[in-house]
């Protein structure tokens, strides 16, 4: 039986990792209970709180955290008609908060994520374990058997050539759920009961040329290397299509990453993912995802990007050039997607002008 | 503390799974007394025995056990010429034992490798674990984040195409180590008390496009398959090289599968590595692989096999020329490993005709 771990007893971490350059954005419609039990792991740092839905609703969140919120009416006057590409009723609004950080690293937790725990009983610092991965390189061109090579006690193995070894910045790092795995609506409907039990003891690099489904339920990503091409598309509110947020921005940064040289990593950190969502709804929001990502996925490995595309944003505005020429026959929401790519660019530059994260990266 | 498992007092499993349908192919110079350890799990299936070196030497067998053993003059006196294929003085002469097998299997594994514990203390059954792999299929065309979506109590996740949840045949079950890690000599050298303590309970396929260090150690394969790709190429005596008979078989078998269509899986099962083999014997034998593989890989990672190419054979062949053509330049070693490819090649096709092999496959 899995369970969440208990973090009543631990003390917070004064210490924390990097607790001046990491903003943990936190999307949600409801109080934010849930940050009581990650008190000890998450408390040293700043929260962007992205609000859905109804802006004259107010959230609760548990005393002692450092925080900014923005709601609707936030997003509309800060953006104006940029605000546009930001999503209404749909955790992908959780974009916006990525454009407002001015950190370095960011770390999203969906508000349903609670502490795991591994084998041993031991409670899970889900954010530490996704600094870590941040900061060691990945090995994108060459599979290691071992898996990650850069950790303790691991190694590349004996034919790994000895040129790859310095690996590449890593910008991504998708962790993983314990308890309620992140199906889709048919396998929810089909397998009700079932549960991931199972802790992999491992981190590995995503190959170079592979896609992957990017869940947003905890990750962590590089600001700068990445940041422009973590957008989450269009869903919920007006759109027909809802929960292919993630997968959309996880299909952009992937086919990014590899063209830049970028590394994208997955497995531990896990968190207990406590609630399954009803299938019923999902399979309404997600069914033209579902026969749409038969073709979206080819296309996507068949994405050949510029020499000239050298940053984030030229290769993002390219990308969606793309998108526009070869999916809009698959249906019209993938022009208005594509204008929307464009739009968060544009928001994007103008919230971080390029002068200002010159200055940061220097 | 890692240790092996101690197995006494576990019964001989007599409902072993495929245990006409499979092989186990050891090379060896030494008495096979390790096979005692690993009497509960591999008595009931057959032994191709594959001596090394000084053949009047006598190779003692556990008692129990049924093998049939080749030394030098059974190699010389069964493939003539063709013996020149076959490696001598190295364990890549394992691979005349898969040439000599009428099986549909084969789990091949080193004679110090010993039966690994799970992180509970169970004896692993690697053998057992490498049947249920090369069973269930392998998905190399997207990636899955919950490892392999075929186990029990996993599947493929959100945003995983159904298209591709069929998945397509496993041809090779790569197995690991816990205990001394299979390492290059310099990082032996560097890291000498290095142990993999780390159990990584998952099985996943390498992604198509992505090559892979195989190691010929703790290894599985359907032979109908793939078999007449896994060569282990010319090693050790006579020879510029040794140590990279399975990394060559790796790289070809890998490129091959990608072309047909076929499954590569690695991770579990584990067994226990015992000793760690002489680092000064080992740079030796490998430092001209080292930086020949830095060629080899680009080399391989950019194969291109024509349509035409539909039979292992086929594409081996169709590899034998690339690699006479593209290699050659880097060492004359390798005009002579093309050769001896097609000599492989036509000995396989002498002990296994087409005739038999397609009515094994109705």
């Amino acid at each position: 039986m899995v369970e969440p771990a208990n973090t009543v007893g631990i003390p917070v971490n004064q210490t924390a990792l990097l607790k001046d350059e990491l903003d943990i954005v936190i999307p949600t419609i409801r109080n934010l209970d849930f940050l009581e039990m990650w008190r000890p792991f998450l408390q040293p740092y700043h929260l962007i709180i992205v609000q859905d839905g109804d802006p004259t609703k107010k959230i609760h969140v548990p005393e002692g955290y450092d925080y900014e919120l923005y709601n609707r009416d936030d997003i509309n006057r800060i953006l104006g008609p940029k605000a546009s590409c930001i999503s209404f009723k749909d955790s992908a609004c959780r974009c916006f908060g990525y454009m407002m950080s001015k950190k370095k690293y960011i770390f999203t937790i969906d508000d349903d994520c609670f502490v795991a725990k591994d084998p041993s009983g031991k409670a899970v610092n889900a954010l530490e374990q996704h600094i870590k991965n941040l900061l060691c390189p990945s090995s994108p061109f060459f599979f290691n058997t071992l898996y990650d090579p850069y950790r303790e006690g691991a190694d590349f193995v004996r034919g790994y050539p000895f040129s790859l070894r310095e690996g590449v910045s890593t910008a991504v790092s998708h962790g993983l759920w314990l308890n309620i795995p992140d199906y889709d609506a048919p396998t929810q409907l089909v397998k009700p009961k079932e549960r991931n039990t199972r802790y992999v003891d491992a981190v590995m690099t995503i190959p170079k040329g592979t896609l992957f489904p990017m869940c947003g339920m905890n990750l962590a990503f590089d600001r700068d290397l990445i940041g422009p091409a973590m957008y989450f598309g269009l869903m919920g509110d007006g759109q027909p299509i809802g929960r292919y947020d993630d997968m959309w921005a996880g299909w952009c940064i992937k086919v990014i990453c590899d063209h830049l040289s970028l590394g994208v990593k997955t497995g531990l950190p896990y968190i207990y993912h406590s609630k399954a969502s009803n299938p019923f709804v999902n399979l309404k929001k997600e069914y033209k995802g579902i026969f749409w990502q038969e073709e979206i996925i080819p296309f996507f490995q068949n994405v050949k990007l510029s020499k000239e595309a050298v940053t984030v944003q030229q290769c993002y505005i390219e990308l969606s050039k793309m998108v526009k020429e070869k999916l809009s026959s698959l249906d019209p929401y993938f022009d208005k997607l594509a204008d929307a790519m464009v739009t968060w660019i544009e928001a994007w530059d103008e919230l971080n002008p390029p002068a200002t994260a010159a200055t940061a990266k220097a």
